[in-house]
């Protein structure tokens, strides 16, 4: 019953786009980075977002000890950064698209990026094989046109805005 | 200091490209429907999902005394059932657009929905303004060609896929 349900969720959750992020911390006199798209904006009082790790990865051990993270927004156009941010890639190699801060006192930065969130981790919980972290925003970047890299059904792609709510 | 980061925050998060989902539960007596788009899928094992609701939301008291509920994801075409989730509709009001199922012993599911997932809440933590809740899946409903409704920028829109990654 619970593999049934497993498969099934795999399936769906194909159909939820995400917005991709490439998430860095700078820990232990290295530079970490990881594409992930389980980012949410959580509060704005205090400014504060919300990320879904897997325990195995590098940089949960980082957030578990309360380093400092920078979640950067991709733009369209940053589909190769974001491949660059997984398997097989690994440490600096995954810092070898883009233009990437380099400083021992804050997590990598992404020029150009759709948005970067500079983050302080203040709260966590674990559940089955995830991390959920939720940082204190420290700065905010914004920069170029609204264009986010979206990843759906296996695929990237961008957004087919419709029509106008609030804007 | 912090407003202008809460400032710089709204901004940016106007660039996070979100699925739109209807958050539905049956509790003493009543059906209740919120759109929303601060949902995650977060772990495979067990399957489960996450979400971020505002502590004033009617649901939320409903979710903090662990009701099952409902993650309705929209397709495309379903922007008026989004609009229709959240104010000035209120309670019945808020199920007037599609076909919703109405049963006392489960969570309202959408018909047509591009997924439902039904879940018992399994965990939760409060941050700020915000009630993260975390949900076990108990099943898991897909229908109709994958082409979920995004949200971003203020505005309602689909999915520009470009390439294959691993369809």
């Amino acid at each position: 019953m619970s593999d049934e349900v497993a498969i099934q969720t795999k399936l769906a959750l194909r159909r939820l786009a995400k917005s991709v992020a490439v998430i860095t911390t700078f820990w232990q006199g290295r530079r970490y980075a990881m594409a992930a798209t389980a980012v949410e904006g959580l509060s704005l009082d205090p400014p504060s977002m919300l990320l879904c790790i897997a325990k195995t990865a590098s940089l949960a051990e980082a957030l578990a000890a309360e380093t400092p993270f920078a979640i950067n927004l991709l733009a369209r156009h940053q589909e190769g950064i974001s491949a660059r941010g997984g398997a097989p890639w690994q440490g600096e190699e995954r810092f070898a698209l883009g233009q990437w801060s380099n400083e021992e006192t804050a997590p990598p930065v992404l020029l150009d990026a759709q948005a970067s969130f500079i983050c302080t981790p203040a709260s966590q919980m674990e559940y089955g094989t995830h991390l959920i972290v939720v940082g204190k925003i420290d700065e905010v970047l914004i920069a170029g046109e609204v264009d986010p890299l979206i990843y759906v059904n296996g695929r990237y792609g961008g957004v087919a805005a419709t029509e106008p709510v609030d804007a």
